[in-house]
């Protein structure tokens, strides 16, 4: 069933060599999780040497050792521009293992130094409290992929070979891993993977047939059932299965060479031969035993081979004497005296195979990707701007005018190809479309008469998988480039997880020097919870601003630009930014335009503002009442709350404030972008009512501002989760977040107001109630809202 | 390549009463789209027959109608007990088109009467405010599936069969829904699929070819491949291609009966002939136009066929005459006349397939599953309790005792094979292994000598996908059974997205009175974030409680059982609950025993409650500093600075509270277990400091409290996303957490504090500089706090 290998033409000397160099790895991967002292066992081992705390994972990592070895070999003798993520990154002694060997761990940590000493501060270091993680993570040398939560590894892959033409990404995918959602999908990649503008991925299915306590599914399928579905997947897969290890080093390196080889091919046919088919991908599926080389049996139960393998497979080594003898006939297996010379200095065998400088699996520049990130060329905003003489005269959808503004980076990296698009399909239902001047959808699959913007080097990425966005996205900033995700609000949250990670590895990386730092990931959310007319209740979720403002402040940030110019605006900065995560609210629909260009960058740059033209106040003293708005629709309904205020008490000094960062709101300490106490309470006064409609869950917002002095009297109306397919102000009016409900409240909050309010706040119930009667007969808003505009 | 057809033999009869079935569902999903009055088309169509908002989704509703159809001949020929699970839910018009042409809608909506004037109110209800949501969900009659966010159909499907031995789930796949994650993975439900006590799963994979605005990768790959993949995944696929309705429907006829042979088949095979093979189940894959029998231009373009059917194709009905006289076309190309009788009827031949009572797709009693949930038979608690003589005396593992509880509930349900554990690969990891003497782990591929507990007819459910765990267990629940899904506290954020759809499903259930309660969803959170010795950072998130608590409150309850016998009594309540999405932390690591069985039970009836014991309140007056602690290691923190203070400053009166519920916080007002102000202010005083060791987020208490008079004065320590691979003291240190700290935070707020008080704050201070040396070079934690236990 596999492909025909081409003959690897393994010297005994090459194998030998590359033998050498994975015993070398597999020693030093098992004294990273057992030894703090006497690393190269010039002594029998005794209970001191070991570690009080037996932690890490075992069983992958004499196969990701293997796969290190033998890239190795192919990158050094065809100088390959190659990286490899490293799916079952749990396996973090192997990777680290094999980064030492290379030389590149201690270019990284020059303490870290490639003799004895360096070696016992390798081992005391590796999951040791103040030393580095068990998994590979963003200390490790040459990762883009931190080795914890599965599901990713392939879409990374992807990512990063996206527009880097040269590359080749292996990619080790772990038979656990594989049972997950979003790697199942990722296999599909392949019809959005150009052959001449992209690089290659090549997959490494590595089956070692168990999980923490389970067999896998794919290591159970028979092999043809498994061959049917990777060739369904789209690939040529070259099976390698084995426990001996000259036999499978033999047949690993066919494997490759067969896999460059084909890749090679690929290339050669879509950029010289003009193929427009899509190319039947090489991959390899690689069947070892878990734990291979480790004890076999334990305490009289299997462990090579099994799940026992999966951690630490003897794991009372310093209480019992018959561990420790495995332990030691374990590491005497590999026989480092071969390994390593006097010094501790792996000797020139294990040493052969391994490629040199920046062609190092741990120092490939585009694992650091920051390296290689330059600025995007912006174009000045005025030429995208919306005119506007006075707010509120003129509508616009803001992601329509946005999409102008991305269709100009889109032309303007047409060579450089270092910014894509990513979304659920729905770009042109976010109003988008303009970018398809510059580029197209990416598409590798078949095209038909009736398709439209489909494009084999598109740079908008379109595919029904929030995951495959998120990923593919990720790889490609991490490997220095740039992008943007637009996503329906309510189901960004399928990758809340995902976000988590990407969060505590921008964060991470802020702690490493040699981590330059790369573009900040951005979302644009829109189709948002208030405008949901085809959709309703199952679409209507605005708590994705709440996940991520729980993660790292310093990784943060959360925008809600209130129209067309200061979405372009805040778009600006977000594309400029490095090591963010900046999340964008913003609607699809029209939406008046309240702030021309300058006025925009200005409240923009300022992140929340008094809008004095909206209020009603009155030189010196303090307002009466504050009114306060984050988000389009919320920003709409303030104001026309302060429109009726202003015609029905016009004696009320209201006070209009739009807030536009969020962060803002939180105490200095707490975020780099929060306002010290008197700067907020200049904006929100230390004691007056403050009415805040907020395009999200409204405690939100209490749990932002508690600690402000007026906290007692911030009052703020928001998404409660009552929608259903309905008007978009009925949607409001089910939430208390119209305009008629705001004069309410603030009529209710102001002591000593006249009395004719309370007739105003009864006429107030009364439009409520005539819009409940209104919609229940003709299906749509009260023609006062439909027809409203801001006349100040 | 598809497998040999059955000769479905339709006479031209059946082929004609077929037929009309299918154009009268598709008439009237058309007209539930776009009519307001005339419903029978009985006058020209006029403008103002037309909805003011045309809303809803087209482009799928032909191909959901055709399933139905066919669906209704097979259940009615073979008696067969049938559910269908519609992933592209968001083809709303037909299944509720379906639903009041068999009468179930009429059977749950009285209102809407099979005749003219229910169909005008049928049509007018869709998607107008205060009517019927656009998209399958609750309201619908047979739906356990809400239809909005794309990806758990299948796994739904699954869920439903799993222990319905007699039941067939068909399950329609849009080939949009299979580019998502979950849904790639959900085809290998089938390993863990049992023939002989499970039911069936009939994947119907629909290729209409488009998205909102894309082909689909599936229906673009070439047949041979698609073929391919859906036999790596282990069916048996049996094509349908066509857009000339009768051959279609003579080609679905065959290919269903085909399914249905083989299913019976196979269930034969592993029934009676004993079988052990997994069976390749078979599937059907039916290409058939978007839109179809749509308008195929409209405006110059082409719109069936295309993803400009997606939503509305003829959007400007009311303006545009040429649109109105299009619509007028399309409605009266099936022909209304044949198909209803003068008092707007379906005639007999429209009626003739269907199938009767409770076969009726929207009528069968597992789509509302609380019809045949049963009581959970739950043994008295004091059998699996752990003695306490004493608080703190001794340890045990909180998760392992809660085993045996759960390995009872196995045995005890063993007949009725109605409970379900779920987990990705953990359930050993989390210590709740005595499971398996009960059950084994479901696995229907390839066993072998080495392996444990696996077995065909297992009830433990493993597979690393937390989208499966989830998404089988919902179906589960749906269909009237319970479960529990254990899950690493972090990874649960895989499921956030789902977890949001299903609140909604329950919280808009309850106001449905036809639709009966089901068990609850219960979450064991373990793994949690204080203790990752062998992970670190990436799996440390406690955030998920702050997700669901941003949901509808009466659907969701959140518990922090602090020791053993809570979390039994916990387990109790929750797996007697229902319609609640219930969250529970606890740890697996070794914990305290706080309180006896009685105790635990009244502390959880009260959901927080003061541990008078381990304070130091004298008398009448309040205390001069409340401490408050909510999860396993904030409560072993707060106790142990109870104990410190005790020592210390013995004239201190401290009081701790122990909180289990969190939702007791709140205020009563905004969550059913809400305290009232005077409650909570009896426990917490109006205006002592209190210093609040939670196990998550710490803002989120500030969230839940701030509406309550001590607020100003709460101060709270929590996981502030510092961590690493570390010892669980280092991790309680790094977040500010640890028993040293809370006594210095004391010391910082109790005013009036004797002098000495300064020295005890730096001895504090002394033991954290010293934390930080010892493990450093020890890499473990300090003696003194190892060894720590309470003394009181």
């Amino acid at each position: 069933m596999s492909a025909p290998l081409t003959d690897a033409q393994l010297t005994e000397a090459e194998l030998a060599e590359l033998d050498a160099h994975w015993r070398a790895a597999n020693y030093l991967a098992v004294g990273q999780i057992y030894l703090m002292d006497n690393p190269l066992l010039r002594e029998p081992l005794r209970p001191e040497h070991i570690k009080p705390r037996l932690l890490g994972h075992w069983g992958t990592s004499p196969g990701l050792n293997l796969v290190h070895t033998h890239l190795n070999r192919v990158i050094r003798d065809r100088d390959l521009d190659a990286l490899c993520v490293w799916g079952p990154g749990h396996g973090g002694p192997a990777v680290l293992a094999c980064s030492w060997l290379d030389g590149s761990y201690t270019d990284h940590y020059p303490s870290i130094t490639r003799d004895e000493a360096g070696m016992a501060r390798l081992f005391r270091q590796f999951s040791f409290p103040g030393g580095v993680p068990s998994h590979v993570a963003p200390e490790t040398p040459g990762s883009i992929h931190e080795g914890g939560e599965l599901g990713y590894a392939l879409a990374h892959a992807y990512g990063a070979a996206f527009d880097n033409p040269d590359l080749v990404v292996a990619c080790v995918v772990g038979d656990g891993e594989a049972e997950t959602g979003p790697l199942a999908a990722s296999w599909h990649s392949n019809k959005f993977l150009d052959p001449v503008h992209d690089g290659a991925v090549l997959p490494i299915l590595h089956l070692n047939g168990y999980k923490i306590a389970n067999p896998t599914v794919l290591s159970r399928l028979p092999e043809r059932e498994l061959d049917e579905l990777l060739r369904g997947y789209g690939y040529t897969p070259i099976h390698v299965t084995g426990d001996e290890p000259a036999a499978v080093h033999r047949a690993l390196a066919a494997a490759f060479d067969t896999a460059l080889d084909a890749i090679a091919g690929a290339r050669h046919a879509a950029r010289v031969d003009g193929s427009t088919e899509r190319p039947r991908w090489p991959m390899v599926v690689l069947r070892t035993p878990k734990g291979w080389t480790g004890p076999a049996e334990v305490d009289g139960l299997p462990v090579e081979g099994t799940w026992r393998a999966h951690q630490v497979p003897l794991d009372q080594v310093r209480e019992n004497p018959e561990h420790l003898r495995q332990l030691e006939a374990w590491l005497r297996s590999y026989r480092p005296e071969e390994l390593f010379d006097a010094e501790g200095r792996p000797v020139a065998a294990v040493l052969a195979r391994i490629p040199s400088g920046a062609r190092r699996l741990g120092a490939n520049p585009h694992a650091n990707g920051g390296l290689l990130r330059r600025d995007l060329p912006l174009r000045e905003l005025e030429r995208f701007a919306v005119p506007v003489d006075k707010p509120g005269a003129t509508l616009h959808e803001p992601t329509r005018v946005l999409g102008d503004y991305l269709a100009q980076v889109m032309a303007d990296t047409a060579q450089r190809r270092d910014f894509r698009l990513v979304g659920p399909d729905e770009t042109a239902s976010n109003r988008l479309q303009a970018v398809y001047a510059a580029t197209g959808k990416a598409w590798q699959a078949e095209v038909l008469p009736v398709d439209e913007h489909l494009a084999r080097d598109g740079r908008v990425m379109e595919v029904l998988s929030e995951h495959l966005c998120q990923g593919w996205l990720e790889g490609y900033l991490l490997t220095g480039r740039h992008g943007l995700f637009s996503c329906y609000e309510a189901f960004v949250h399928i990758v809340d997880s995902m976000v988590n990670q990407h969060i505590k590895w921008l964060r991470t990386t802020r702690t490493i020097p040699w981590r330059a730092p790369i573009a900040s990931l951005n979302y644009l959310l829109t189709s948002h919870v208030w405008r949901q007319d085809h959709n309703g209740f199952s679409h209507q979720d605005p708590g994705f601003v709440d996940h991520v403002l729980n993660k790292s402040p310093e990784a943060v940030r959360v925008y809600f630009p209130p129209d067309a110019n200061t979405l372009l605006s805040v778009a600006e900065h977000v594309l400029s930014s490095r090591d963010y995560v900046n999340v964008v609210v913003a609607g699809k629909q029209p939406c008046f335009d309240w702030l021309g260009l300058e006025e925009a960058r200005a409240h923009c740059a300022r992140g929340l503002g008094i809008w004095e033209w909206a209020g009603t106040e009155r030189g010196e003293r303090e307002p009466d009442v504050v009114l306060a708005c984050a988000g389009d629709v919320p920003t709409q309904e303030v104001l026309a709350a302060a429109q009726l205020l202003r015609r029905e008490l016009p004696e009320l000094a209201v006070r209009v404030v739009n807030v536009v960062d969020l962060a803002r709101l939180l105490p200095a300490e707490e975020h780099p972008h929060g306002l010290k106490d008197a700067e907020f309470d200049a904006v929100f006064t230390r004691d007056k009512p403050v009415i805040f409609g907020y395009h999200g869950y409204p405690w939100l917002i209490h749990r932002l501002a508690y600690r402000r002095a007026v906290h007692p009297q911030l009052h703020v109306r928001g998404y409660k989760e009552s929608g259903t397919t309905t008007t978009p102000f009925d949607m409001v009016v089910r939430n208390d977040l119209d305009r008629y409900r705001l004069v309410m409240d603030v009529i209710d909050r102001v002591p000593g107001l006249a009395a004719r309010a309370a007739t105003v706040r009864q006429r107030m119930a009364d439009v409520r109630t005539r819009h409940a009667a209104w919609i229940r007969e003709h299906g749509t808003d009260l023609p006062e809202v439909a027809d409203w505009s801001w006349t100040g």
